[in-house]
């Protein structure tokens, strides 16, 4: 394996300025113009003619009454693999990540699992109800709910299965389809607690039931401690109204826990004194180990991270020189504290940049800038949370829990750079 | 004028749980069933009849690439006022904010103001110059720019005549139309003042003017000393490409000042030394005083909040009891310290609830709970930033600026409530 490594802990304590210059300085005088601008070209027609855009005005203001992305934003959009599921009602479709950036995900790309499809309810004809171990059995009216105090909170969302099949070695190339069943928006929503107490919780209540009204009538068992802690009731994402492939119009929020207890088109939660042993807490959503026996109730999303550019996606279109690394990192524990990259497939570590609001159980984002001299490189992240866990590599896990598990893969992953600037999903050990 | 105060200072002491209990015993007995939900009904279809959606699938993960809204929200949209202006490819459509929680705007609803059109330009022919008072003139292509490093932050943009067309009275009968030319998104950009040390400024450099490729070629005068503070430029939103009517596939972000100077399509940076006296900064975008002197250079936007619920397209449903009051505030000197409500136009003051992140430059949203008796109400809320600016009343504004003005009101708005629940846009003195 071929080591590259130029300079990146001196680069990460010099200053900006010093950065920018060492970038001019340090690439080669034929990619000079290429690397921060070229200098004033003077026949070039992009910049002396005047272009169809600034000629003549374009649609106004009421072309769009609820507005689309660019035309020449086509291919950013939800992918799904047909041969993974055999039904497209009971499947997944995977973020975009690396055509993204930042930490929050627009509506319209937000992964999707489904167990029957897309539910669409009628919000006048919904009803949300609490029963089982209560003083109170209650029906909650969409209305009735918009009268509890509210609350806003950016969270990620992980499916247990992301980068399920990665378990047994590299199969996808992309981090859409390796880590792409995550999304972060802001929601909105009446912590459940103030449900839970409106309708009293008799004192020998240990668990919650909630339950979808989709077809699938997906069922989840939780600790009444955590739908005391911080759950909500949500309706609406990133200011609007749930998109109905999140549960519109009222969805669970269980932050940091695996997203198949996110109930979606949430329509009654039961209170008991013990967990159900639904089908999607038994035969699913548990983690079978080399002994046969499987490891129940893994709520938690442990600490992870991923490298989204460059990625299989998105190839290094620059051969040589300045070069922007950037990824996600997320724990259900809480914040993440810090963020190393490699660049030599851990060889050499140094601390990445962390950039944006630092929220709880919220995706956190990363930067790393580096001059590439064209060697082959073996890019790798890992995440370290506020509980100080570290993220593992995937020989760490399959050294602890066997390789038959699909949910809870949190390992390092590595991405191969070839001197072209192609990348491919690759493992090293 | 009538009063009504229903002891909101003592509810915003009491605990939740208290608050809960004191919302139900303080409703008559015949409004306790929709208070907070009613008792189990054994009769109602809508709780032991299967619905539809329970009993059949629906669409599959590969129905919408790119997501899209409920049907059932189909009303929630940017809305335009035709009598407004000549022609709809220079006016404004209006974010919904009586429909929206939180802080975070969704893409497709934040407001639009245009010159020329919506631009639609290619990002593969686009191109960005720095010219003038530099050592080096530049030109950026997009693939350039993603080679520097970037800034995640969330900022609201407001235009500087939202409200405008309240200094002389009310006329609007709507949040999304009295103050919905605001919305606040999380960009990610390049801080311009990397590009500036790359191009180098010249001592001599004291502003810049940033054009767009639009049909309008927009262009306005910026101290150097904001660019080099915290400008941006930006080319994502909410962590996908900036939507076409928001600049795509390059906007300037300039936080905490007026909309207009936030240039869409931007094409070039000329630094100079004096400011460059455009259309947009003489005739437009100054404050016409009663003296019939104009101010100039007004651009940062003063502390403003606006009750989003209850407003006049968002009537109270229910006629007694509980009732959440929401809205927004916002300061281009920063965060907010404070908000202060009151419901009968001002004898008696609370401090609403702030909540969500609190982010420098950036919407904050405030709520406040109180039960309602049902006779009329006159709401206002009265925003403090962290400066220790206060938002003034519309009178204080007129006494210090005259009535001529149409930028820059960021006066106490007034809704008045019927005893019915239909509300009205209304001046009290």
């Amino acid at each position: 394996m071929s080591v590259v490594q130029k300079g990146g802990a001196a680069v990460a304590s010099a200053s900006r300025r010093q950065f920018l210059k060492a970038g001019l300085a340090g690439g080669a005088v034929a990619a000079a113009s290429t690397v921060a601008g070229g200098a004033l070209a003077a026949g070039d027609p992009l910049i002396t003619e005047i272009q169809d855009w600034n000629r003549y005005p374009g649609d106004g203001v009421d072309a769009f009454p609820y507005g689309k992305p660019s035309q020449f934003e086509s291919e950013v959009v939800r992918r799904n693999v047909p041969w993974l599921t055999s039904d497209s009602i009971s499947s997944i479709n995977f973020t975009p990540l690396h055509e993204l950036d930042g930490i929050i995900t627009p509506n319209g790309l937000c992964f999707e699992r489904h167990h029957a499809g897309i539910a669409v309810v009628d919000p006048q004809q919904h009803r949300l109800m609490i029963n089982g171990l209560v003083d109170t059995p209650l029906v909650f009216t969409m209305a009735d709910l918009m009268r509890f105090p509210r609350e806003n909170r950016v969270y990620f969302l992980e499916c247990a299965a992301n980068s399920g099949m990665e378990w047994r070695g590299s199969q996808l190339n992309g981090c859409q389809f390796t880590h792409g069943m995550v999304h972060c928006v802001m929601y909105t929503g009446v912590p459940l607690k103030y449900l839970l107490e409106e309708a009293g919780v008799k004192t020998s209540a240990k668990w919650i039931m909630p339950e979808g009204a989709d077809a699938s009538a997906m069922t989840r068992s939780i600790p009444l401690e955590k739908a005391l802690e911080d759950c909500l009731v949500a309706f609406k994402m990133n200011g609007e109204a749930l998109r109905p492939e999140q549960g519109y119009p009222l969805r669970l929020v269980v932050p940091g826990w695996e997203g198949n207890m996110w109930i979606k088109w949430l329509r009654r939660i039961e209170v008991g004194d013990e967990p159900w042993h639904q089908r999607e807490e038994t035969s699913k959503y548990t983690d079978l180990l080399a002994n046969g026996k499987a490891r129940r109730f893994t709520w938690v999303m442990d600490v992870k991270s991923v490298i989204t550019n460059p990625s299989p996606q998105a190839p290094i279109k620059y051969k040589r020189g300045r070069t922007v690394l950037t990824g996600l990192a997320w724990s259900g524990n809480g914040t993440i504290k810090r963020v190393d990259v490699t660049l030599d497939g851990g060889r050499n570590w140094v601390t990445a940049r962390l950039d944006g609001p630092s929220l709880s159980k919220s995706l956190h984002r990363f930067y790393y800038e580096f001059d590439w001299d064209g060697s082959e490189l073996f890019l790798q992240s890992r995440a370290i949370d506020e509980a100080g866990f570290v993220q593992p590599t995937k020989d760490e896990l399959r050294a602890a829990r066997g390789d038959n598990s699909i949910y809870h893969n949190n390992g390092i992953q590595t991405w191969h750079v070839n001197p072209d600037g192609v990348i491919e999903n690759v493992e090293i050990s």
